[in-house]
Order: structure tokens, then sequence, then C-alpha cells
């Protein structure tokens, strides 16, 4: 949330004051301040042998590239489980999140997120279907890659394999 | 931010809906989704030999023990200067952040954010000296740690020298 003129709590309009170290909006009648947080996602790279997995994006950003499964984190959201739910809800597969890889600040200004929680994941079962909002979901080599939409994807992608376990 | 009782785009009345996987607040007159987002904090383990750089609370939550330096970040920030920004302001030390070790949901729930990004970081200048919300600033021993206000803070000094270069 980017937007806050008017206050959550009592509805009034804010103004900008100086709040603990920079302008922040701040409640003209009951003085609440409002503090941005920074938006979260995951993203996960579940790789089997020489195999990746990636899903075809069926919305905008990036329609129609490929990416590693994707999602924002909840405000009450444990990340790694978080990690889980969009691989499922994108791929039809469960994963075991085996560890973290890394925290990425705003790799995709079109992808929204502020910071980006990368996790390494393996499979555990479920059958390969593309969900949510993603189109197809397949398993590729480093070899033959699709058309990647994302810089993070990228990024991870060119660290693959070093990143194994 | 978690109350969001008028919209802060438009400043009427919000109602509860289904949106996007869960009930989230819409704003009743222009339809605006509002998101919880992860409150994000960033917690520096900065270790020289066989010393930790601790800081004492100032202020409550858990005022008068002691922790590792942190924060919280802010949208639009580097989790990794938001370290070094962080570990400054509280230690007087600046630092290179070397590595991520973890993250972290919810270890402290009066701490008051949902994630912890924790980092390793060396010192590179300056001089210690307590500021901000720390009382004081020292560099402890493995054997002779003084009271941990924060479980984060355990769980980061269970892990070392595990988590050493």
């Amino acid at each position: 949330m980017r937007v806050a003129n008017y206050c959550p709590v009592c509805g009034a309009p804010t103004v900008m004051q100086e709040r603990f170290g920079r302008q922040r909006p701040v409640c003209s009648q009951c003085n609440h301040t409002i503090f941005f947080e920074p938006k979260v996602a995951v993203v996960i790279f579940v790789v089997e042998g020489d195999r990746v997995l990636l899903v075809e994006r069926a919305n905008d950003p990036a329609k129609g590239t490929w990416a590693l499964p994707a999602g924002f984190v909840d405000s009450d959201e444990d990340p790694r489980d978080a990690a889980a739910r969009e691989t499922l809800e994108e791929t039809g597969l469960t994963v075991e999140v085996t560890h973290l890889l890394d925290v990425l600040h705003r790799p995709d200004p079109q992808g929204l997120a502020d910071l980006v929680i990368a996790y390494r994941a393996r499979v555990t079962g479920g059958d390969l279907q593309a969900g949510d909002d993603a189109a197809d979901a397949r398993w590729f080599t480093r070899d033959v890659l699709p058309m990647i939409g994302f810089r993070t994807t990228e990024i991870l992608l060119g660290r693959w394999p070093q990143d194994e376990d």
C-alpha cells in the first residue's frame, strides 16, 4: 500500500510529517503514523536432476513468458509456507522447502514486489498441472529454456547449478 | 498496518470481502483492495574473533536486555542497506554485510516484525558508541553473555559459530 491519503484507522485526511527518520503520512485527527511496508514475494527454485520447474504466466505482468513459481506473502504467513502454497497452486506439485537461497531487493520493477525471498525446494508429490495464474507448467533442462519474463528467474537460473545441495 | 477501517485512497469505509484467496478489506466506494504486508526487520550478526556485538535496549519491548542490532526495513529500502544503517545508528560502527544467514518468521511476538532477515556483517570502521534506541553497545564473548531480550538473538547466538565464514 503506497497511497495513504486518508487514515486507515479513523478516515481523516493525512499530512506528511517527519516520523522515525523520514517523511511519512500522519493522520491529521488521530495522529496515527502510516508505515509503508515492503511488499514481499517468494520465488521457488525446484530442480530435479538437470531440470528446473517453470510456469508460463497467464496474466500480466509478463504474460506468455516463463518464470519460476512465485507469489506474494501475506502479512501473517510463514514465507516457507507461502512458497509451498504458490508452487502447489501454480504447478499441482507439493514441495518441501529445503533451504533459503537469497533475498533479492526489487529485481523486477514490473513485478511489484519490493523483496523477493528465494527458496530451493524438492518435489514430494502431486501431479504436474498448471493452475492459478499459470497457463502452463513444465520441466526444462538448462540447455533448452523458454523465454524468461522476470529478472528474478534469470538471476537464479544464472547461479544454477552452483546452488545445488 | 493491520487496521483498515477506511480506504487509504478515498477515505470511504471498508468492508471485508473475499479477494485473492482470503477475506480482505475492500473499499465500499472505490473498490480498492487493501493488502496487509509483512512487517520486515533486519538483524545483524557482527562477530570479530570470539566476540559478538550486542546492544542494550533503551526502550520497550525488552528494555534493559541485550540483543543483536536490528530495525525495520522501509518499503523502498534494500535490506542490506537497512542492516548497515541500523548497525551504524545503534553502535557507531560501519559494517559490510557479508552474507545472508536466514529469514525468520515471527521469532519474537513482542518484537512486532513478521519477518526478520538475518545478515552476517564485519566491521569496516567507526567508533563504538551506543545511539538511537540502544542504551549501550558492547562486544561479548560466548561464555559471558548478558541477559538476552529477543528470541531472534537467542536463535542466532545458538547457531554460532557454525555460521562462521
